[in-house]
Parts: structure tokens; C-alpha cells; sequence
């Protein structure tokens, strides 16, 4: 395996997963559970081509690659300190060859890559609407977590474009946001048909919720049983322990 | 308390609710959980006018009777045979002066009640919608399960016209309709603002989704915690003892 650089503040995490690794820097912004969900949730076939919008770290791709059998595997991401790092995480494990990391904007993602050109698109935007009184709204981390650069029809927009005819879309994101989601997938074409609510406790409203949006699907949706993360404080249930490959 | 006739095949059930009681057919159709469970979630307020649309029974309406301090609550209901057992029920009752069962279509509620009319809408409509094969469409279980005298959108459009601006809308679904619902709901200005899926077991898929949504509310929702039914087999949880009263 090539020597990778790695940069002062920098630091490299085991995924737990074929013994990837990932360089993360966490005064700019590390990858959260959302990300490892929507990986455990996200499907790809033999042989699909994925794409990941805002790949951030490249967490997403990276994960499916070790998860699933698709060919190949695109993160495209317009920061672009976050994809020099991406791609050097995509080198540490040897992975060139699967993945690939494009510097460039998720407005732009159709032009980029053609339309009608995956199997999969998988996305976990940015949360945040509101982003007056951030003092900081270049920073990283401010764009990862707020509407900045695009918003949730952009994505959503692109995705649609972006999939072939029955390809599948996934996104996580927080509840709150639930029926936006939901009204601009059926907008764009998108038909919702899966769900599941993740509950930090099973006594607690959910704090994530994944979904998964067929191309030109019929309208039938299906929630899945409920994921509860934690069975006691600190100690995680079987199926977080599943998911993270414990 | 005046005498009430009850029919040949009828029984009188107890609510555990302010000794309130019930008539019902076992032949033709007896309340569900899912009634219980919409009067639970659904909020009126002192002084609140409200509809109940489909009402069968009558069990929503003598159930908030009891749980809420509404001024007047409507009973709207397509079947005149249910109408009468329902109106009878109230009497048993002794709740005339509180609520009104109608005998009426509600495709025609804006007609029968005027338009802007109510403070709050509640339905626990037919939730089938494939009725091929069914082999008799006219009796009563079928009208009240399958979507054969009105569809979601008909309740969704009346309801909205029938609520006052600021109403509340309150329905019972199963959860793979939620996507028509919210996008339905959305179409016609009322914002849906909580929901709560209702679990079997808290390692099944949700059988029962409940939803509030606002006339003319701001896009947030809360997706409460969720509602587990059973705590082992046979054995209700807690909450579900709290809903029923007991």
C-alpha cells in the first residue's frame, strides 16, 4: 500500500470494516452515527454504480464499498480540503481503483456526471435551515451542517436527474424535517418506500430518520421496525453493535 | 336516564371512561384499538367544536367527550343503521346535549356544516383501497375498510375546508399510506405537525400511524416517541393501559 500524507490535525480512525481506516480532522468535522446508519440502511446491487453527495470525510462510499458488491463508487464533495482528504483516505486503503472522490458542487452534480448515470445516490445533508447568527458561515463545519451551499431540493432535485429509471435514493436526516422530505421526493418523482426512525431510547422521540426513495416507484411505503441505539445509557443495543461491525 | 332500545345481536360494552358505554354489532362492526388511540392523541380545547368524519360507533366522539372539555362534538356518518346505534349510544349515555351523530356523505361535510366551521376534524377512515374481489361491497365492514363511499383525499380536502384557520386535524392511518397522507395534507394547507407510529412490539414494523396536522401551520413536525403496544405477548404496555383508562 502507498505511503499517504497526513496533514498536522489530523488523525486516522479504524472502521472496523476489512480494516479500512479513515483520516478524519476533528477541528473541521468528523463523520457521525447518521452516516454509518445510512450506510447499514443504504442497498447497492452487483455491479451499480453509487454516487455520494457531499461526501464530507467520504465515510459513506468508503462503507459501501466494504458492504456491498457495487462497481463503483463516486463521492462528490465542493470542499475542497474535505475531498483532498477524502481521496487520501480512499489511497490509505488501497481503493482507487472503486472509488472515486470529485472536488465540485451538488447543484452542478447532474452536468457533472450526466444524467441517468447511477443505481444508487445516497445523501446526508446538511440539517440545518436557519444560519443567520453563524459567525462563521465559510467554515467547514458550517457547511456541513447548514443550508449554505445547497438545500434539501437541491438534492433532491439533482438525485432524481442524477438516477436511472428504478434506481434508489437514500437519505438520513432529522424528523423534524419529515415532510419536506416527503413532499419533494414524490415532486421530483422519488416515491418514498422505506423508512425506519431511529430512537436514541426506546422512550424518547427519534433523532434520525432514514429513507429510501425509488425512481419512477409506485406509491406504497413501508416503516420498518424501529432502530433504538442505546438499551441503557452508554451501552449501545446489538443492532448499533451490528451496524458498526463490532 | 331514558331507556334505550338495543337491537337483537347488539351488545353494550364499558369504556372505562366516566362510566360511559357502548352499543355495538359484533356482526357488522366493533371499534378497534386505532379508535382508542386517535381519541388519546387527538387535543381539544375548552369551548372546541369538533368532527368526527366516518364516526360508526360513535366511539371518538364519546371518547374525547370524557377526555376533553370540547363544547360540542359532531358525529358524522354515512350509514344510517350505524348512524342510529351511534345516536343511541349517546343517549345511554345521556350526552344529547353534548354531541350529535348526522346521518350524511363526507363528501358533502362542507355543505351539511358550512365551511370554517370546527376547531378540530378527527378521522379513522376505511384504509383499504384495492376493493376487487370484494364480495359484498355493500355491507357494512366493507364500507367502513375499504375506500368504497370515499377516498383519503376526500377526507383530507373536507377537512381542511371544514376547520377553522389555526384547526387541528387529527387521523388515524396505517403506515403505508404515509406518503399519501403527508403529501395530501400538505396539498391542502394543512401542515402536518406531530406523529406517532404505533408499534406491535418494539421489534416489529409500526401498524398504526397517528397524525395531527395544522390548518395553515409553518412546515416542522415532531415525530414523537414511540408507542409500543405490547410488552410481551398478551401483556399491554403501561401507556396502552394509560390510553384505555384502566
Amino acid at each position: 500500500m502507498e505511503k499517504v500524507l497526513i496533514k498536522e490535525n489530523e488523525r486516522i480512525d479504524d472502521l472496523q470494516r476489512n480494516h479500512y481506516k479513515i483520516i478524519q480532522d476533528p477541528d473541521k468535522f468528523c463523520f457521525g452515527m447518521d452516516a454509518v446508519l445510512l450506510s447499514g440502511f443504504a442497498r447497492a446491487k452487483e455491479g451499480d454504480r453509487v454516487l455520494d453527495l457531499g461526501t464530507g470525510t467520504g465515510i459513506i462510499p468508503i462503507l459501501l464499498e466494504a458492504k456491498t458488491k457495487a462497481a463503483k463508487l463516486v463521492g462528490l464533495e465542493i470542499q475542497s480540503e474535505s475531498a483532498d482528504m477524502a481521496a487520501r483516505s480512499v489511497k490509505l486503503n488501497g481503493l482507487e481503483d472503486k472509488i472515486e472522490i470529485v472536488t465540485g458542487d451538488v447543484k452542478e452534480a447532474v452536468s457533472l456526471f450526466g444524467a441517468a448515470s447511477f443505481h444508487v445516490v445516497t445523501c446526508n445533508p446538511p440539517y440545518m435551515t436557519e444560519h443567520h447568527g453563524l459567525t462563521n458561515p465559510e467554515a467547514p463545519k458550517a457547511i456541513a451542517r447548514h443550508e449554505l451551499l445547497c438545500t434539501l431540493e437541491d438534492v433532491i432535485s439533482q438525485s432524481s436527474r442524477l438516477l436511472k429509471p428504478g434506481g434508489n435514493f437514500y437519505i438520513v436526516h432529522r424528523p423534524f424535517r419529515l415532510a419536506d422530505i416527503i413532499v419533494l421526493l414524490r415532486q421530483y418523482k422519488l416515491e418514498p418506500k422505506r423508512m425506519k426512525l431511529v430512537y436514541p431510547f426506546v422512550d424518547k422521540e427519534p433523532n434520525m430518520v432514514l429513507i429510501e426513495a425509488n425512481r419512477g416507484g409506485k406509491a406504497r411505503i413501508t416503516v420498518e421496525k424501529p432502530l433504538i441505539v442505546y438499551k441503557e445509557p452508554n451501552v449501545y443495543t446489538d443492532e448499533i453493535y451490528n451496524i458498526y461491525g463490532y
